[in-house]
């Protein structure tokens, strides 16, 4: 009965689908599962067609009784419920040592909670990120995955095979680390993800609202610029997307409406940077930027009371060079947060998450692609221990040279009254983040003025704490007094 | 035996104390309980020995045989188990009608919780907000109560008499809404009072480094403005750490180390903000900036690496007056933020919050307490419908006029290499909600390449949804696609 098929996939919609004819492309032997039957056969004489090592199971004893040992099957389903609902299932089938993979969206600590009941009764469990959307899935993906390592020598083959590579032929996939750190890294991508769309739509709004360029002129430099330091995927798309006109001439993106969608991820991200203490500035104010966005009518009255007139100087102050650079600088302080975020949380849960090895699953297939991440790759394979990206010698001298566009382009940009949350962002973290002494001490006298929170001393031994009696009369000096 | 005692307190830890001393001021007959009986003796043997009208209590039993109808117990207890487990404790001695009051900094969801649950079998659940540290609580503090309004009639004497009270001695205590309300409420006047606090240490570092003001000039500005359109309890005592020096001369504020402390309330109001989809950007800056600070040892290795060096000609750029306009601004923008919030929560929730009944509530007695709150009082009670806090037409009026002071002052901050996250912050929503058409157009054009994620047109049906096929042939046109 058992014809060793490689994998079985669970969920026909696009994403398993298009994996599922991707691994076939990659001579893997796959079952395709789902729970309304009719889908399997719809696919089988569908797209899958011309697939003869894609077998299509009429049940779930259908599926099992094909795969070889052991097991591995992999849910492409609805994040929540669908995935315990469909654990449960499966459970009475499966022997110990068998594996579930789950390559959907799912909260990381669903994930954490899955992969410690499945491995107490003997199921090797693995949560994935699956990145490149449709076109993605289809013929190369980023592929994250992480939790129980005993599974990884087993979905390696498949994994590395079907998943994007970068020019040198590297596939974007590694094991990421234990638990729930396959889906939480593929978190910390959409939250990155976020940020250099509204980097990108920043320097846009500047160079359309504060240059005046026409929409060719910028779709020309959004091209040059992907050959040069910011080559990357959404840059490249950026280009593209300026360059394109309607049937009647006028330009596609003029025609869109400036109502920003969001669908949860990047929530997520400033969550958890918020719950962990990560300054994870940037992020948040471009997940913040697209609420913004959405209340349009509050902004159409908003602006019925104080419109906005951009203020006409902008092209006396920077040059189209200097956008390059405070885009490029501005996504360097993004994937510093973001790598802060992995960092923290990896330290903190004890996951043993390669940062390398998470650039270099970035570097291809999924959204953010760029050469920016072999250069966060390659920082990492020289200094494991980085404590900051920004830290590392190519960047820190970047960081060096692009400050001073950087700081003109936000200072223009603040100047003129367009609106630049996450560039604005970028550039108050560098400044807090290299700076000597900053203002806290002011925060901490506050706190211990008004709830005896106490401070620590300059010069003093950390963790040694002081009150002072700032309302009694003068001249009293600060007490010693731990807590 | 019952001897008509007004209300019972349950937890004698300062706060506790302290508002059982406050009730026995004001003429009200207080139960004070503690679990640890020897807790109960200590008090009335020490702070409550002169008052006669406090009752130690040695038993659940005897605290509620001194009750009188309906029972009024109020808890002081660590939020969080300990107060589901009192609850627990105290039902079997409680009937019909009994109210609960759950005093400390729970967290809201917890209250819904249990309101629902005490409302289920009868007993009327307060959920009270109360701010203003030791201090308030034994003078006056600002108490925001929410839950079961049947409750209301009872708790009212007792709240708005020991409550703080403004000039015209409204006190500082009204009901807020239903469920939660009153612990969220007073969760976002926390992050409200993270965000302030932050705005005046950024200013302040803008004088000190940017204008090397010394401390003694800094006290006087401070001080100054306490009497003008700032007047408030941060900036007063923001002057009164300027101006105090330790036994041999040097400013206190300067032997303070720059690591800020923080407890946890701002970053619930972050994550709820992220969360309902509120562009909370001011607030959250202000939490992540004491993150941020609290990475001394990073920050200290990135300085070297980086130095921060203060470009001298702040002053040529901008003055004492254009500081004090500019933190009035940013200040108006994170209470917009702010209100936004509680508007949202109240409307998914249906808690019926009075918006200026909260404002009313932080004009005195709690840490943020200030003259700017009783314009926001009014321009509530002016009109109760506002949509935003910047749409009155006070606050507009001001903005119009601060506008240039404000982007002066983050423009040269920025161009200085001083750290201003939470001006920025201001200033760029600021921008966003005031803005006609914003960059969104690219991020939807963006999502629509990579992901169909479809968009809007400019001018069209709201709802209805297009999709362009990005990477077909140019010129054609995009069709309808509703989703």
């Amino acid at each position: 009965m058992n014809e060793n098929y490689d994998i079985a996939v669970v969920g026909l919609a696009v994403m398993g689908q298009n994996l599922i004819l991707n691994m076939s492309d990659h001579g893997i032997k796959v079952v395709a599962y789902n729970r309304t039957a009719s889908k399997v056969t719809e696919f089988k004489d569908g797209a899958a067609k011309d697939h003869n090592n894609i077998y299509g199971a009429k049940s779930l004893d259908d599926m099992i009784a094909k795969l070889s040992f052991p097991r591995k099957i992999m849910l492409m389903v609805r994040a929540g419920e669908a995935v315990d609902e469909f654990i449960q299932q499966v459970l009475p089938y499966l022997q110990e040592g068998d594996i579930i993979i789950d390559g959907g969206n799912s909260n990381y600590p669903d994930t954490v909670r899955r992969e410690e009941f499945l491995r107490g009764i003997g199921i090797r469990y693995v949560g994935s990120g699956v990145s490149g959307g449709e076109e993605g899935a289809r013929f190369g993906p980023s592929i994250m995955p992480g939790g129980n390592r005993d599974a990884w020598e087993f979905v390696k083959p498949i994994f590395q095979n079907i998943a994007a590579k970068t020019d040198d032929r590297t596939p974007c996939c590694d094991w990421v680390g234990s638990a729930g750190s396959g889906h939480f890294v593929k978190m910390v991508h959409n939250g990155i993800e976020y940020g250099d769309m509204q980097l990108i739509s920043e320097i846009y709004d500047i160079m359309n609202r504060g240059l005046a360029l026409s929409n060719d002129s910028m779709a020309d430099i959004f091209t040059k610029w992907n050959k040069g330091i910011l080559d990357s995927y959404l840059v490249e798309i950026t280009g593209e997307i300026l360059a394109r006109k309607e049937s009647d001439g006028t330009s596609t993106i003029d025609t869109i409406l400036d109502r920003a969608g969001q669908k949860g991820t990047g929530k997520w991200t400033v969550v958890n940077g918020a719950e962990a203490g990560v300054p994870l500035t940037l992020i948040s104010e471009s997940v913040f930027a697209r609420s913004l966005s959405a209340r349009l009518d509050e902004r159409l009255a908003m602006n019925k009371l104080i419109p906005d007139s951009i203020s006409k100087d902008v092209s006396e102050k920077i040059t189209v060079e200097d956008l390059e650079k405070a885009l490029f600088a501005a996504k360097l302080i993004s994937y510093t947060q973001g790598f802060m975020l992995i960092d923290e949380i990896n330290k903190e849960k004890v996951w043993n998450i390669d940062l390398g090895a998470v650039a270099l699953m970035w570097r291809g297939g999924c959204i953010i692609r760029s050469g920016f991440l072999t250069k966060i790759f390659e920082a990492y394979r020289e200094n494991p221990e980085l404590t900051s990206l920004l830290a590392a010698p190519y960047f820190t001298n970047i960081m060096k040279e692009y400050e001073g566009s950087f700081r003109k382009v936000v200072a223009a940009a603040i100047s003129a009254g367009i609106a630049v949350p996450t560039l604005a962002a970028g550039v108050t973290f560098f400044d807090g983040y290299r700076t000597k002494r900053l203002p806290a001490n002011m925060i901490q006298a506050q706190r211990d003025y008004f709830g005896a929170h106490t401070y620590e001393k300059v010069g003093g031994v950390r963790g040694e704490f002081f009150h002072t009696d700032w309302i009694g009369s003068g001249g009293v000096s600060s007490s010693s007094y731990n807590v």
